[in-house]
């Protein structure tokens, strides 16, 4: 019964304490997490494994407990009904608040610890599985999972279709309604695109960063580079893992993780910025949302829109090779002497399909998440089954991307996120990409010389714009509020497709 | 009200759980902890200090429990009566258990509280008072402390003397009683010692030890060192820190920390040594101890004496330098072209009275702790105030070191342990010492040859036995019960004693 006496203030304060103490036990996690891919001795995985897990128990009894529960409730009710006991700002942290406990109630002790099992088992069948190329090895365990998050969406429940309570998870608000005709329109027009730079007859160049470059000069050439873009230092360390990420425990503690080929200038530095990306959205969130639930991003593609717009949008630019390149020639002069800006942005804007997603260019990667996405919905409405996969997967890839598929490795066995539950989750990275171009076009509206700042190498005014309009909000604003706010339109594949073509035909010549 | 119904394996399967989550919150504490000193980013302090008080708040509410008490009452109760429900291992954790719950409930927590805050303020102090050698910025807060360790003394309960109820924090079932006669014979004997040194004229060179050795090179050779003592490099590391210490998440995962200077051999080499003392400690625990309140060191005492045995009756032999010195030159061969053995054992083990505690010898170092063990109490006693604490420090210093105190900064302000609260701590140190020196003399009993072996680098009978006698334990056993099994007798200097003589007269001639 939802407690209607409670004193709104009181409430609040109530709901912050709980905050804190799950925030700090988050944190705390997430150490051990940034841990266990850094510097973690290799015997401790099993110890490791039991201390997460322990965490999150606790974490998960203080967020569903009773109190936690009435606080949520009374504020679920009577939230829209207060005036002048809250300010505008703590009813949207009350909101976030009350989001998360009412989320966290929704799923059955039961159903959890079931599913933490299937998906312990699955990620492990998985590696196997991929490794030996083998579908077999993978069947029943993705046949389980596909039956658990069909379950899942029953449980948290959903409007029209059952997918949009998967989508919600990862990108609060969004529904299959909403995403269909985006992502048909984006489909429509990458296969033009494509069209265009086969017909173009010329592959750029790529073999400037296929040289040597040895790792240490890399790490340090790409940390003088994200410092520049304004990651602080002061609040944030780099390190390396086997596969980048980053990660925070607060607004003044944001780590990120790169790792180093020493055969390709791309692996360490664009990773590195695109983790940065990420980084600057952690740190410049308002200093007030410290503890509580609303510090992270306001969806999983927000947060891939930072990293895009700074990994693409601004390093994937030819504007930015005119600084950037002068820099990395201090730490690589014969690698790069001979090398124009326009050389280098040809080289790094290279189209080409791939089978693999991770290795994919700007364009061709949206394929990959909407072959996946097709394969998501139809899994949900059950019409595909774990036994069609991999011949809907092979026949998907040759209408989409025109390619063969030889083993299932380099087909549905390529990505971990099938394994550990992640059904939904794919979209937030086309999501990313069509923010960061849609925040790209505002910015431009707002800042025309933007371009301009970036080729003397002043990312500060573009950092600043970025935190007034996405970063200090955290999830106080829900994605579609937060990018209708910031761009004046609502989620759209426009700007992102007027962005590429300007670059295939710049790159791929001819206009 | 004890529980007298509870089944006793159900309930030792209940205080099992209990520690498994409280282990695992204190391993996330320990992470916070270590990384706090390794890599955390300067800005992060307070966010981190947030962070470590909330898990402290969430394991005291676990382990304090209704429910916990309950069991801990239970088994308090009738722990000497079961047979055959719990084996003698069994009852042994629990008795551990039991011991950790009840003291946990003795002091409430508003007291906890007004310490935390008292103990707070009193470290900013101190680091101020220390850095203008003022001890006027430090009395009000000593004062303070006084009373509050006084206070503790009373809540915690104690039989003969309120010192001893402070001396159990740290080494369970130590007394006064037992302490004053041995720190009084440890006392004399050192003086007599000092006197030989002072009379035999001459003062060993240890400008070997002071010349430049590369950090790197330092860090390397030390590692492979502590590799061949047997410390597990796939179950632990060493990452460097302002203050060498070694910490522990789990027996597969042990962290050490060192510092190096450039300008003196010893820094990095010993420190580390030392750490892997007690990382050898933690790493040979019995498996079965794991995520339970007994996977710990018996005592800070017994803890201190795994480290010492290592750093001081190992590494400061002369037999070690036989083995040790080829591989040191491997890496400084300039630096260390023409040392013999016998010049390096004495250049290590130079006796010389300084005003620091953490700079002195093996001999000397007894002396500072039986100075603040008096004035420790003596406090408790209530026989010695704050304002008193400068001119008896300084009175002392003269009389059992020679050596007049300049400023409180060489003083009284040396050490950091009242400042936290730490009163009881330093008797470990000493403690340490004597326990490694009986562990010596038991293990050269055990094992003649034992010498022969460290000449040869072969540890592994050495850290065989120290694991058979000591490591495996944990906390199974009291340090009283460990030390009298290992070495056949109770607390004593004399093994000490006897084997300072040893190292004097090899070092300073004429026996």
């Amino acid at each position: 019964m939802p407690d209607t006496a409670l004193e709104p203030r009181a409430a609040y304060i109530e709901a912050l304490e709980i905050m804190r103490t799950a925030s700090d036990l988050g944190a705390a996690s997430a150490l051990l997490g940034w841990d266990q891919e850094t510097y973690m001795p290799p015997a401790a995985a099993a110890a490791r494994a039991d201390q997460l897990s322990t965490l999150s128990a606790v974490t998960h009894s203080i967020v569903t407990s009773d109190r936690a529960v009435c606080l949520a409730e009374f504020f679920r009710d009577n939230l829209r009904h207060l005036n002048g006991e809250l300010s505008d700002w703590e009813k949207r942290i009350a909101r976030v608040f009350t989001r998360d406990v009412l989320r966290a109630i929704r799923l059955p002790e039961t159903f959890v610890r079931r599913k933490t099992q299937v998906t312990a088992l699955a990620q492990e069948a998985w590696k196997q599985a991929r490794q030996q190329a083998s579908f077999a090895l993978f069947r029943d365990h993705l046949a389980q999972i596909i039956e658990l998050a069909i379950e899942e969406a029953e449980l948290r429940g959903y409007q029209d279709h059952r997918y949009n309570a998967l989508l919600d998870l990862y990108e609060p608000g969004l529904t299959v309604g909403t995403l269909d005709p985006v992502f048909r329109r984006l489909e429509q027009a990458t296969i033009e695109i494509l069209r265009f730079v086969r017909d173009a007859g010329h592959v750029p160049d790529d073999s400037i960063l296929k040289q040597h470059f040895p790792g240490q000069a890399q790490l340090a050439a790409a940390q003088s580079i994200i410092a520049q873009m304004g990651f602080d230092f002061s609040a944030g360390r780099v390190d390396l893992s086997a596969h980048p990420f980053c990660t925070s425990f607060a607004i003044a503690d944001v780590r990120l993780t790169t790792r180093i080929n020493e055969r390709d200038l791309r692996s360490c530095l664009f990773g590195l910025i695109h983790e940065a990306g990420h980084g600057l959205y952690e740190q410049g969130m308002r200093s007030d949302l410290e503890r509580t639930f609303a510090r992270d991003g306001a969806s999983m593609g927000i947060h891939e829109s930072q990293s895009l717009f700074w990994e693409n949008i601004i390093a994937r630019s030819e504007e930015f090779w005119h600084w950037a390149l002068p820099i990395l020639r201090a730490y690589f002069p014969e690698q790069l002497s001979d090398v124009s800006p326009q050389a280098m942005y040809a080289a790094i804007n290279r189209v080409e399909p791939s089978h693999y997603r991770i290795e994919s260019d700007e364009v061709t990667y949206n394929l990959h998440i909407i072959l996946r996405y097709r394969l998501e919905k139809a899994m949900l409405e059950g019409t595909l089954t774990a036994d069609d996969i991999p011949h809907v997967w092979n026949a998907l890839t040759e209408e989409l991307l025109g390619l063969t598929v030889h083993n299932d490795a380099q087909g549905c066995l390529q990505d971990i996120h099938w394994s550990f539950g992640g059904i939904g989750y794919f979209p937030s990275y086309t999501l990313g990409k069509l923010y960061a171009a849609m925040l790209r076009s505002a910015l431009l509206r707002a800042m025309p010389d933007a371009p301009d700042h970036v080729r003397r190498g002043d990312f500060s005014p573009i950092r600043q714009w970025l935190r007034e309009v996405v970063h200090q909000w955290g999830r106080t604003m829900e994605p579609s509020e937060l990018i209708s706010a910031a761009t004046g339109q609502p989620l759209s594949e426009e700007p992102f497709v007027a962005y590429v073509w300007e670059k295939v035909k710049r790159v791929y010549g001819q206009e």
